[in-house]
């Protein structure tokens, strides 16, 4: 079946979901995106992910063409035509059709997609645990275009190629300072001494959604909270290591680099808080 | 008239000229791109920038779907089909199409294309000055993907339009320590007691291709060179600076941040070798 794709408005087949070579996002990867688990038929933490796009949006003056209640109505007419109640949605919005050249002047018809993906199959009876390597390709530290999810993904994509050839679940990223930023689509977490420990916005780190969501379950929980920088050799000495992603919520580190991490009991506190969070 | 577009393998008017929204350059600025001064018909330093398109892909593991003589003969056609002598010619490589996520796999039928664009009118007899601001923007140093000409330019955009705002000519972009890597179009040199200085690549210098020539002017002319660190300090204390870059060639910087910089002979005698260089 031929999936539909909403694109500025209307919901064409994907084979004519088209933008312009000149469409600045193709040009320059000049945009944002959000990838939004959608799950019993509606689109998890819609708000956050929204507000994201939006603090993102103003700091590129891109100016969003639809309101949010508009694209969540998008969205749920997406998912109607498609028939699909579990999957992932993608959210693109990118500057539009400019001249040739960096500056945006001109380009005042911003691109907005939402297209459906699959989500994959999470076990609650069987939690994942990941196997991850430390890429050679790395994230900027106290760069402010960090805490948006942009368009400028080469990094990532690199990541995530070094972590298929290597057989991995996902790639660590380090930062220009050599500490630990995020994985290419997921926040780290580790515990030390009993506290839980994540790398701060200004470390390259993305503020991540689930990220957000477990910092707001461990508020919940009394457990202290750092965020903080962390190295290499911090998260292979911690009492545990987690990563936090949209479309899985938190899987465990299992390895890194092929040294064993250690597994701490807060976990599955941690991840039964997180499971008593409202949806939505 | 309606613009001829170059897009795989095929000439197609510019309002055809489309790629999916699930193409990995519109996705992640997953691709690379080159622009090219197109003088009297021929596209200037074709094989230099040919080179440096191939020495990305290799990086980014995009295997080019034809071959250096292929893509001149098609920019041939474009100039033809367009009846132009004179313009800037963009070439555009991105991975093409994949499945959501940053990983490259099964991404394996690149994107090309070709476009052309307005030259600037360079007039010989008035050399141009151009006054700068330093953008707030930042580049990474030591980070190998700013060797290559890649589809993440947010940060170029972003202090091309602090430049707009500014009403400045172009925008110098300091890196991650705080020296100068470049501006957004263009290599920055200044001369000191007679040394031509250029940040090197490390510093989050494209290793551009006036850039080069320049660098081969000195080295016929006998002049000393240093591609090192240039602070913005140093810059200001220069016994003149100026930009390279493909579009108008060398240019001359006035001032940076409204501070006048001085004018140094030395700046004609490059301009005079580099007006001397072979074409093509």
């Amino acid at each position: 079946m031929t999936m539909q794709v909403f694109l500025n408005g209307q919901f064409v087949p994907e084979e004519r979901a088209v933008v312009s070579v000149f469409d600045r996002g193709f040009l320059y990867g000049d945009g944002l995106f959000e990838g939004i688990r959608v799950s019993n038929g509606a689109p998890l933490r819609w708000a956050q992910h929204l507000a994201r796009l939006q603090r993102g949006a103003a700091f590129l003056k891109i100016k969003i063409p639809f309101t949010p209640s508009e694209l969540q109505n998008f969205a749920a007419q997406l998912l109607a035509q498609n028939n699909l109640r579990d999957a992932m949605l993608r959210v693109t919005l990118t500057r539009g059709i400019g001249a040739r050249g960096y500056s945006p002047k001109g380009a005042e018809q911003p691109t907005v997609v939402m297209s459906l993906h699959p989500a994959p199959v999470v076990e609650p009876q069987k939690p994942p645990r990941w196997k991850l390597i430390t890429a050679t390709a790395r994230v900027s530290a106290n760069d402010p275009l960090t805490q948006f999810k942009t368009c400028n993904k080469l990094s990532h994509v690199l990541a995530r190629a070094e972590a298929d050839a290597a057989q991995a679940d996902e790639a660590l990223l380090l930062n220009s300072t050599g500490n630990i930023a995020e994985a290419t689509s997921a926040n780290v977490f580790c515990i030390k001494s009993g506290v839980v420990c994540t790398p701060g916005v200004a470390e390259g780190a993305l503020p991540g959604i689930t990220r957000g969501d477990v910092l707001e379950v461990c508020r919940k929980l009394g457990a202290p909270v750092a965020e903080e920088k962390i190295s290499p050799a911090q998260l292979l000495a911690a009492d545990g290591a987690f990563l936090t992603l949209s479309s899985w919520g938190i899987v465990e580190i299992a390895a890194v680099d092929g040294r064993e991490l250690k597994s701490s009991p807060l976990l599955e506190t941690l991840r039964a808080g997180f499971a008593k969070l409202p949806p939505g």
